[in-house]
């Protein structure tokens, strides 16, 4: 009950970026209290010996069905890479649902097949669930959030455990999820020649822990990029990073949306991609068995970690100059996860 | 997609009741196997040697602040009850928030406190959320979802586990939190004599456990009320339940509210009240602990579990007739919780 009265929760809020920072810090931070809140997607709960991440998201999405996946499949990868974010094996999930009155019982059927499809495919149990229906004009179509708890398998991976000279690996090419779900709510995808990139990576980073490479810092670059997850582990970890952006896999047709939407692809959302920070003497390693694992064919190492603060990333262009890749502000696009 | 494809969603659909169980069992349960959804309000998830329980709801209720909390407390008890009805210690919550655009920040702030508040008296850490914001209509104000984790203390504590000759405690009065609702959203709460009731039933529980009280099984009556729960119990455990209808607390002006409002108080949600089968040798001893906690001082032996099938639930009248109480078939109460 600070500041002035007049201040209102807008889209940006939402967005991933700079100004959704902030309102975890003022409001949710402030109260929550920064001991038990990291910056990191999943939390660690120490139960008896074992180390249990904890995640959830909520998804919005529109439309709900696009090129390459519906809200169902979309909640269980946000839910499961997540997890694995902490080097946690995925374990369970629950699904609730906010449901408008009125939506065809077929869709909320094909929904939930779609769900089950890919929590079988991640190897994780949908074991609990809510759902509650609002009158018609309270909610559009349907809400659903998911929480997941995984069994961390090696300690420590975090967001702020970069350390200088550490490469960094992206899974696969970028802006495929944001440029499907914008080119679908225009209308604008008669060939679907772009598809949303939604996938469990488990077999990815489970692959990784158990070839023993030396991971530091996972991120999977949803809502605002890999500009704003590398700003975060840069900032979480005190590091500078640096990328090289001829390096960055992108899809010609998604490159071709995204300058025809006027979007920069390092701020569009990806919803099966992970950023891998990992020790120089395991990158070489670490990238051919990602490259083996079915999501993870397009895997490249983009980038660096730098010296210590000032905590910003930079990105070398093609023509060899350098630009500073800030997290986006405000509201690239509405309801896209 | 079966049957005719004009089949819709309705209010009923999540309500708490027959036609909820219907949609639950045809869609969800179909696809997610009843090997691992069971009817109980958490779901327990073996990890090393520890059971953990599991649970999630989604709360929606309207409006967000009325006598006795808000959306934000109600997020949190509705979290931490499920945890103690699977006799698991609450130990930490996720917080997803689905804000409409254009929510008074402060309204967000005032919720977020309420949280806050909530999970310390319930001594339950809020580790991590998401924040999702959607244009102005496509969501009403505010919805929250909670998820929640807890370590069983007592295995075994379910809703199939009542047996005959048990007794059925009931922690406190009938109705309030429902009552209060609906009278603030009729603005018919000048002096507000009727305040919800939502709390955490932590020291209730907990107690129980710790006094060694041979607990078989708990639920928190929150939508479709005692009604729904009672009838929930008789069906999983098998066994059909009598309840002495002059035992019941009601306080006087929830039970006027209710006649005026034209509902059976026994299907009215609460959100801080538990009804505990125990075994008869304990029932005392067990009524006596719950009697000394702050949200149990009202609480009563009101019934006790009969004989196997046909599942039904028996209210005895004050008339000295009785009646089958039945699970409420639709909707009573939209947005309750």
């Amino acid at each position: 009950m600070t500041q002035d009265d007049t201040r209102r929760v807008l889209l940006s809020h939402g967005a991933g970026g700079k100004i959704m920072t902030e309102l975890i810090e003022s409001v949710f931070l402030a109260n929550y209290g920064s001991q038990n809140v990291t910056g990191d997607d999943s939390a660690i709960v120490n139960i008896g010996l074992d180390k249990i991440a904890f995640t959830t998201d909520s998804f919005v999405v529109d439309p709900i069905f696009f090129p390459g996946g519906d809200i169902g499949r979309l909640a269980v990868c946000g839910a499961v890479n997540d997890l694995l974010t902490a080097a946690a094996k995925p374990l369970a999930l629950s699904v609730s649902f906010i449901i408008e009155e009125g939506l065809d019982m077929k869709t909320l059927e094909a929904i939930s097949e779609s769900l089950r499809e890919a929590a079988n495919e991640a190897g994780v149990q949908i074991v609990t669930g809510d759902t509650k229906v609002v009158p018609r004009g309270s909610a559009d179509k349907v809400f659903i959030t998911t929480a997941g708890i995984g069994i961390v398998l090696k300690p420590d991976v975090s967001g702020s455990a970069a350390k200088q000279g550490d490469k960094v690996i992206l899974t696969g090419s970028l802006g495929e999820h944001g440029a499907a779900v914008m080119l679908a709510r225009a209308n604008l995808l008669e060939n679907e020649s772009i598809k949303s990139d939604a996938a469990p990576l488990v077999d990815i980073v489970l692959g990784l822990i158990d070839a023993g490479c030396q991971v530091h810092a996972m991120r999977d670059p949803t809502r605002g990029g890999v500009a704003s997850s590398l700003n975060e582990i840069a900032r979480q970890s005190g590091v500078s990073i640096e990328i090289d952006e001829t390096a960055i896999p992108v899809n010609p047709s998604v490159a071709a949306a995204c300058e025809a939407l006027g979007l920069d692809v390092m701020q569009v959302a990806n919803e099966g991609k992970m950023i891998i920070i990992v020790s120089p003497d395991d990158a070489d390693r670490a990238l051919e068995i990602v490259q083996s694992r079915r999501y993870g064919k397009d895997a490249a190492i983009i980038g660096e970690v730098g010296p210590a603060p000032p905590s910003r990333v930079l990105v070398r262009t093609a023509f060899g100059t350098s630009r500073i890749l800030d997290i986006p502000a405000g509201e690239l696009l509405p309801r896209i996860c």
